[in-house]
C-alpha cells in the first residue's frame, strides 16, 4: 500500500525582524533573520473536517483560510514536539503543511511558490504571523531581506549546518506585539538585518539577534539570565521570536547546564514526505 | 576532533530548458526546469593546490574561476558517483561545493545567494552549464523562471518528493551544444516552460521533457528505445540534458528491465556537512 501524503514543515525560530505590514497579505510580511529546525510539525489530511493538534481539536485560524483558498474540505491532523506559542512557528507551519497536502491529496496542481504564498497570505491574515512560512518552505538559516509572499519577497541564507538547541519557558503572545507599536521594534530589526547583510556569518547574526531583544525591549528577567549563562559558559544564545524560548547554536545551552531539546539546523525546508 | 568542513552539492538533471545567454555572467542562464538527485559530489580543501577528481588530478576550470574569485589556493578534493559529461551537473557541482567550502574553511563571511552567484558566474564563464547551479542550490524540482544567479534569475519548484532511477550511456558535450545555434532548442525549451508553469506537477514536468528532447532534435537512438521501455512498462522517463542519460520518476527505469540506479530527490540543495 502507497504511503499517505503527509506535509513535513520545520519549526523557526526569528532572532530578529522588523514588521512590514500591508493591505495586500501577499506584500505583507517581515524582514529578518531565524534558524529553521528540524523539530517540526506534520500535517496529513483525513476524510471529515476540523483540525486535530496532537489529538485534541483545536482550530488554527491560518490552516481555515489555506483550506478556504484552496476550495477543499478535509480533517487536518496536525502532530509537533514543538511547544506551542513560543516562537516556533508552529501556526505558520500548520498552515503550510496543510497547503503542501491538500495540494497534493486533491491534485490541484499547484506550484511550491504559489503553496507558499497561500499559506503567507492565510498566516497574515489570520494575524500570527509576518515572516515563518517563507522562512520554513526555504529552511537553512533563512535571511528575510525583502517582505511577503515569493513574487515579492527576497531571500538569503546564511551559510551553516549542525547541531542546534532550544529551551522554552512559555508564551508570549506574537499577535498583540506586531499588532501594536512596532516603530521601535522596526527600527531595532532594520539596524540587525543591515549587520547581518554586511557580514552573513552565524556569529553576527547570533549577536544581531542578541542586541534586537535588547533594543526592542522584548527580553523577559528569565531569557536574559538563560543568554548571560550561556555566554558564561562560552557559548552563543538567543532569544526566539516571539516566545518565552532560548536557542543557541551548537550545545551551548546544555555546556552551561540546560536541559535543552536537541536538534539540527533542518536544511531542506517544508516537503512532502 | 572537529570533523573537517566539506560541501554535499546534489547532481541535477535537466528535463528542458532555454539558452539566455548574456554578456554578464551573473544575467546568462538558463530557464527550464529539473531534478535534484541525492547522489551528489562532495568538496574538501586541503592544504596546497590543484583539483583531485575521485583520487585523480583533473582540471575543472569552473572551480579554479571560483577559487580565484575568492582569492583563495586551495587543494580542492571533489569525489563523486555520479557520471561525468553526462547530464548531472557535476561541473556545476564541484564549484558550487568548492565556493561553500572555501567560504567555510577562509571565513569569508559571504552569504549563500553570494557563494551561488559566484559559482554560477564561474560556471557560464567555462562555457560548461547555464542552469545547474542555482537548481542545485535549491534542490527539489526546481524551475527556473527566469535565467541568471539569485539576484537576477527566480525560481519555483514541482511540489514532489521520493524514489528516482537513472541509467547513463555515455556523455555528450554540453560545451558543443549550449556555444551552437540554439534557435529551436530555445523555442522548444519556451513551450516546455510554459506548459509547466500553467500546470507543475510531476507528470507535466516528464512529458515536457520528453518532448523537448524530441523537438530539439536532442534524442540518441538508445536514448529513445530506452524512454519508450520505460513507458511500456507504465513507466515515465525523460532524457537528462546533456548526456547520453535517462531518469524516471519512482521505479520506472528498473520496472522496465533496467539496471539503473536508484536515488531521491534531494530536497535540501547545497549545504556544508
Amino acid at each position: 500500500m502507497e504511503k499517505p501524503v503527509s506535509a513535513f514543515v520545520p519549526g523557526h525560530m526569528t532572532g530578529f525582524f522588523s514588521a512590514h505590514p500591508n493591505d495586500d497579505p501577499t506584500k505583507a510580511g517581515s524582514r529578518g533573520a531565524g534558524v529553521a529546525v528540524a523539530d517540526g510539525v506534520t500535517v496529513r489530511l483525513e476524510a471529515g473536517n476540523g483540525l486535530e493538534l496532537n489529538g485534541e481539536p483545536t482550530a488554527i485560524e491560518a490552516v481555515e483560510r489555506v483550506l478556504d483558498a484552496l476550495r477543499s474540505t478535509a480533517r487536518v491532523v496536525v502532530e509537533t514536539d514543538l511547544p506551542l506559542g513560543a516562537g516556533f512557528g508552529v501556526s505558520g507551519a500548520a498552515a503550510l503543511g496543510t497547503a503542501l497536502a491538500t495540494n497534493a491529496v486533491f491534485g490541484h496542481g499547484l506550484s511550491e511558490n504559489e503553496l507558499v504564498t497561500i499559506a503567507h497570505g492565510a498566516e497574515v491574515q489570520a494575524g500570527t504571523g509576518l515572516g515563518d512560512v517563507v522562512a520554513q518552505a526555504r529552511g537553512g538559516v533563512p535571511i528575510r531581506l525583502e517582505p511577503g509572499a515569493p513574487a515579492h519577497g527576497a531571500m538569503d541564507g546564511v551559510p551553516t549546518h549542525g547541531t542546534i538547541e532550544y529551551v522554552s519557558f512559555g508564551e508570549l503572545s506574537t499577535e498583540e506585539i506586531i499588532s501594536g507599536e512596532t516603530t521601535e521594534l522596526t527600527a531595532a530589526g532594520r539596524r540587525g538585518l543591515a549587520g547581518l547583510v554586511e557580514e552573513p556569518t552565524v556569529d553576527t547574526f547570533m549577536e544581531a539577534s542578541r542586541r534586537f531583544a535588547r533594543e526592542a525591549d522584548l527580553l523577559t528577567p528569565k531569557v536574559r539570565e538563560v543568554i548571560a549563562d550561556v555566554s558564561d559558559a562560552g557559548g552563543e544564545a538567543a532569544m526566539a521570536m516571539l516566545g518565552e524560548t532560548v536557542f543557541s547554536i551548537g550545545t551551548g545551552l546544555s555546556d552551561a547546564g540546560y536541559d535543552a531539546e536537541r536538534s539540527e539546523i533542518c536544511l531542506a525546508g517544508s516537503h512532502l514526505q
